[in-house]
């Protein structure tokens, strides 16, 4: 059986180097694993808690997604020392959210220099109770190497790296010892 | 001539306290000091950098307002331990706007355990060129204390120290000596 592994990527931008990152991790997926990448982040409205019960319909298709996977994979900009406002605004989103309680997550990182945003992240995705997978999150150096999608595939040494944390998540999500629900105060 | 002062919360919730705070401060300035609370924020699109130079509207209207202010006050909730996405979200769409560079800035929180959104919020601020002012920069203990817009007025305590963090932050405004435009690399 495949594990479904849902992937949010930061940016918005058309020629984005964390799009191209999670497109290239879904053709270099082994098999067993299989990448979808959330098409629908640039439409999800700004949260509001007034509405989280009963979310617009993009918020709907985003936790029907979260729930149809065994894990999350996310590769997101930095943007003035801070996580992108698109990734954040996903995951405000999620916070109450029972199903991501447990989830398995690795965060990529395409610019290895940027470090606040990558730690803002991994604080709030284990203050929302996912399984934050250490050996799954691994730094890209992308951000001025001139790659692209083909030459991520092409470069055994960042192939491998991927396909290894791929592994790491994969193997996080048959984990057992899922902690219980606990949801930060609003 | 009065201090212009843009006010920008990053909670889009009917009932938040942190509007509420911004709503009594906008009642308490004194003379001299007027805030305008920006009603679109939940408006803004999602940051796209394609579209930085070009922006929808509703950008078009924050950054309007941006110019015509002195200073920028800001109170924020913390969501999962992170800055919100609504209030990120919008200062995407500054990063690159040369009438931020400089601008004066007071951060308000209105729940002083939560500590990780504010040090993001300013070290976000801080990187973008915005002239963040420490004194101004207060905690005022609103969650759980059960206050409402009309008890802050009449809280000496409360007041008084708005009052002051304002005068503070309008002082800033008139400052020279403004740090040439640093922006962070995309």
């Amino acid at each position: 059986m495949s594990v479904n592994v849902l992937a949010l990527c930061g940016s918005l931008r058309a020629a984005s180097l964390n799009a191209m990152l999670l497109r290239a991790c879904a053709r270099l997926a082994q098999p067993g694993i299989g990448i979808t990448i959330f098409d629908g982040m640039g439409r999800l409205p700004l949260f509001n808690p007034d509405l989280d019960e009963h979310p617009p319909e993009p918020v709907g298709e985003l936790r029907t997604a979260v729930e149809g996977s065994r894990a999350l994979l996310i590769a997101s900009p930095e943007y003035a020392h801070g996580v992108s406002g698109t990734i954040k605004n996903a995951l405000d989103w999620l916070v109450s959210f029972p199903p991501f309680v447990g989830l398995p997550v690795a965060v990529l990182n395409a610019s290895p220099r940027a470090r606040h945003a990558r730690e803002a992240l991994i604080e709030t995705l284990a203050t929302m109770s996912a399984t934050v997978v250490t050996e799954a999150c691994i730094a890209v150096p992308l951000l001025g190497a001139g790659l692209d999608e083909e030459r991520i595939l092409q470069t055994p040494r960042l192939a491998d790296d991927l396909r290894r944390a791929l592994s790491h998540l994969a193997a996080a999500s048959g984990r057992t010892g899922v902690p219980p629900p606990q949801f930060p105060v609003r």
